[in-house]
């Protein structure tokens, strides 16, 4: 053969690759399945796809082009799943955002990606109000009438009247180049300010696919929505359950005694989360003496679950697996994949491996936990910590509008995680500490720095410094330590906290304040590492 | 967002797609698991892996590189297995020969294929002899001892030795450009000479993603070895099976026996084949009272599994998929998914269900019925016949060396099958005819044309013209209609057979010869579709 064999890509033997046709071909081969199951509906998937087709075909008309920005801000519903299909299938950018922000982290979000539409759910409606008061340009607003009913004024269409007008027989225009971008989801990352990663169409395809290969899922997986979608498009399961031609089932607000009825209900199999919610279902059914009646797979991100929660989760028929992701790898980049030995461990050794976050997904090309200046790896003895890097098929395009960070993060052709880690023997990867700047709170990120800001904004406030507290519900909450201008001045905890509230969302104010000097380094920079291991000695 | 975000393509967020990153991705998550299993030996993931690595350091001293053809002609063996990454690993090209062809036609295909070295069995010495003896330019030969023993002074080198001479810390060049071509199968086509079809490293690896998915494998499974690999890269499983590490079990020849033998012995649990694999299974064990100990996923691609062998299989334990696919579509297409409610239909109304081709894999983007020459697409009615259309990022490059034949596949921007069908209206296809100058047998494209003429070359003959006939064991047959120069000439049955056994391999022997006047349309031409009506209506 030649080096050239002249044999170029052409319609028929080249397709870029995009997650709106796993829906397209779902609607074709399943019209009259269940798609999506909600609380006051059920859809097809024949049903499912005319809606995406008829929303699809009434963005042009809301002034939304070829990679726009559309903005979503909405519970884990069908019309959020619907977002997933009808934005990309018109060329534009899903927005999803998330519903526990505040109306000024909303609103720099919507300036920020030039949102032209926000489709939101009008029990959001007075924190929307707030959010694009300050807008230059706020978007055209589009109210989802759930059970908060219709919008009092401020929106200027409705969604199901929308959907209602909309061309059922809309034809997309095909996606060009599997490059273009399909959504952008905003992380807290380690400064303040929410930056903007950007997937595209292949990357979600391919996150879809393997990620659906990961849980193996089938056609007859029932996928109970515990992870928001709005957490990095809800790691791909948006598009995933689709690809296999599975059942959605929604899920508004994660309450155990609601997701267990579901579970049993409609014969879940599959479901993701953050350890808090793990933690909590396991805990409460096992307190409860409930099991299920089937096998559940719960894949589990963040922290690891500590052998209690498997012990108990395999006794109540949950099996679980942990991973490792972050926004800027579309969720899930390494899965701790089972070893057919481990099963004859002890459980505490079982839980020790499982805890590790595993191996590469088939998305991603490389892992690697090295020294960031010289990207040299270290060596694979559980000991030695570096920086875990990745490469590969689903990671970011880059933070839109900030090259610097995107230069940053993609350095020497690896991305740095920010997580420190160690390389098992056997090839797996232990995170050992979040990027220092993070608490992981419920799932949710904090970003210590912008509660730091906030404190040192108060006028007796002389430095602070917050940090990482564990907690049993949430993973871990934020612990300020303060200390104040004049030691003697009349500043309660309860001084502090009010002051959060009035500035942060609420998932970001601190459990605790400590009053007292910081532990300095000769440089004079705080020690965190002093104040997070007071954190753990303490009761 | 604006609409050019500004964020290319980098070394940390794109990967061209390859398969030989499946194999590195299983020798890292499972070093010790067993990969493959052959007669002589097994080896696990880890040993596979370092072999191929040894071998494909070897390939740029036998002179092969970048884009460089390497021939292998062996059967379902570990070093078969092994062809399909070594050779990829160093950036050349696979080309696996068909065991069964003739020496002409293996020459032709090194030659046209531009073989630069050929790798075989030296079971088949004597053929390779006889198939290099043409050459202008011969291929470096590389001897396979297994059976057979070491080459009698024919190979310049010997497998093994390569194998051990290697570098077992190669480091493969990058795949640059996920494009560059993976292999080169030849298919009979509908002419007398064998096309070159090429695939890519980015179909490759769909098409192992898709295909593994479709049979839902996981790292439990075990996959059997009834398929040749030299057919579409053995449906792309030699790739499948690596992506969810999994284990291959080779199988050098298809015998029940040990077929049954291996079922058992490694617990094999999917396992595909030609239409003839499948009948002489089933009916050998039904009527030997064998059931099997647990499920056995079979997909079977040609022509639909009659009911008797669909209840037949399904009481001995095998889940049959019906699929269609051809070589230009490195495989199957299209599966028969299940749809749920068959499963209450009765047995005659379920066979036909399964006997329909079915719907699009994942990584093909559309199918269609249509009209050749308008491409307007016929009625989803079951009944209108129409040519069974392709496209999608699992179909070829093209021909190599052929631009008018891929030109005519392409034209209009889908792929032609030549293949004649319906669409039914739940959207199932349903091949009715194959492209009339083809023969199935035993899996084994035949075509109708080299065999007319050979036919016609005879001395005797003035005309031919073949066709299949429906044969129990091979699917079809070809079956030979002559009409002699002289009707009173003595030619019998027995001498057109040894005609044909001089010049034809021997799957492509008619197995029946009838004299006398061919039917002929208006115009002169043959009415091939009256003398398949007259065989399928005789006895």
């Amino acid at each position: 053969m030649q080096q050239t064999d002249n044999l170029p890509k052409n319609a028929a033997n080249y397709a870029p690759l995009t997650p709106v046709s796993l829906l397209e071909r779902a609607a074709w081969i399943f019209p009259d399945k269940v798609a999506v199951i909600d609380d006051d509906r059920s859809l097809t998937y024949a049903e499912f796809h005319e809606r995406c087709r008829r929303l699809a075909s009434t963005l042009a008309g809301l002034g939304v082009g070829f990679g726009d920005t559309v903005s979503f801000l909405c519970r884990n519903t069908h019309e959020m799943l619907e977002a997933h299909y009808f934005i990309p299938m018109s060329g534009a950018v899903l927005n999803a955002l998330n519903t526990r922000l505040d109306a000024a982290a909303l609103g720099f979000i919507m300036q920020h990606g030039h949102a032209r539409v926000l489709f939101y759910d009008t029990e959001f409606e007075p924190l929307v109000m707030q959010a694009i008061a300050t807008l230059a340009q706020p978007p055209r607003l589009v109210a989802i009438a759930r059970s908060a009913g219709p919008s009092q004024g401020l929106a200027e269409f409705d969604y199901e009247t929308l959907c209602a007008r909309g061309d059922p027989n809309y034809q997309r225009p095909p996606v060009e180049d599997e490059w273009q971008s399909i959504s952008l989801n905003y992380t807290s990352g380690t400064t303040g300010n929410p930056k903007g990663v950007v997937y595209h169409h292949r990357g979600a395809w391919l996150a879809a696919m393997t990620n659906a290969m990961a849980m193996q899922m089938n056609a007859n997986s029932v996928y109970l929505w515990t992870l928001p979608m709005f957490h990095c498009n809800g790691w791909d399961y948006t598009w995933a359950v689709t690809a296999v031609c599975g059942t959605h089932v929604c899920l508004a607000k994660v309450e155990t005694r609601e997701v267990i009825a579901r579970i049993r209900r409609y014969g879940v199999t599959t479901m993701c989360g953050a350890p808090v919610v793990l933690n909590s279902l396991v805990n409460d059914m096992h307190n409860a003496g409930l099991k299920l009646d089937h096998p559940v797979q719960f894949s589990v991100g963040g922290a690891a679950p500590p052998s209690a929660v498997i012990q108990r989760g395999r006794e109540i028929g949950f099996d679980i697996t942990h991973l490792y992701g972050l926004t800027e790898s579309y969720g899930p980049a390494t899965v701790c994949e089972r070893q057919p030995a481990w099963e004859s461990l002890p459980l505490d050794q079982l839980a020790t491996q499982i805890s590790h976050q595993g191996v590469r997904t088939h998305a991603i090309e490389g892992v690697m936990v090295a020294d960031p200046d010289t990207l040299k790896p270290v060596p694979s003895d559980g000991e030695t910590l570096g920086e875990l890097m990745l490469r590969g098929n689903t990671l970011m395009k880059g933070y839109l509008d900030n090259p610097k960070a995107t230069d940053a993060a993609f350095r020497g052709g690896w991305f740095h995680t920010g997580d420190l880690g160690v390389m098992h023997p056997d090839g797996y990867v232990e995170v050992k500490d979040r990027s220092k700047d993070i608490i992981i709170s419920g799932g949710e990120n904090i970003s210590s720095k912008e509660v730091e800001e906030v404190l040192y904004r108060h006028p007796a406030i002389l430095e602070a410094a917050v940090v990482a507290m564990p907690d049993e519900k949430w993973g871990e909450t934020p612990c300020a330590f303060v200390t104040l201008r004049d030691p003697n001045a009349p500043l309660s905890e309860a001084d502090v906290l009010a002051w959060c509230r009035k500035n942060l969302a609420g998932f970001k104010i601190p459990h605790k304040v400590v009053f007292g000097e910081l532990p300095k380094t000769s440089t004079g920079k705080i020690r965190k590492n002093v104040l997070r291991d007071d954190l753990r000695t303490q009761p």
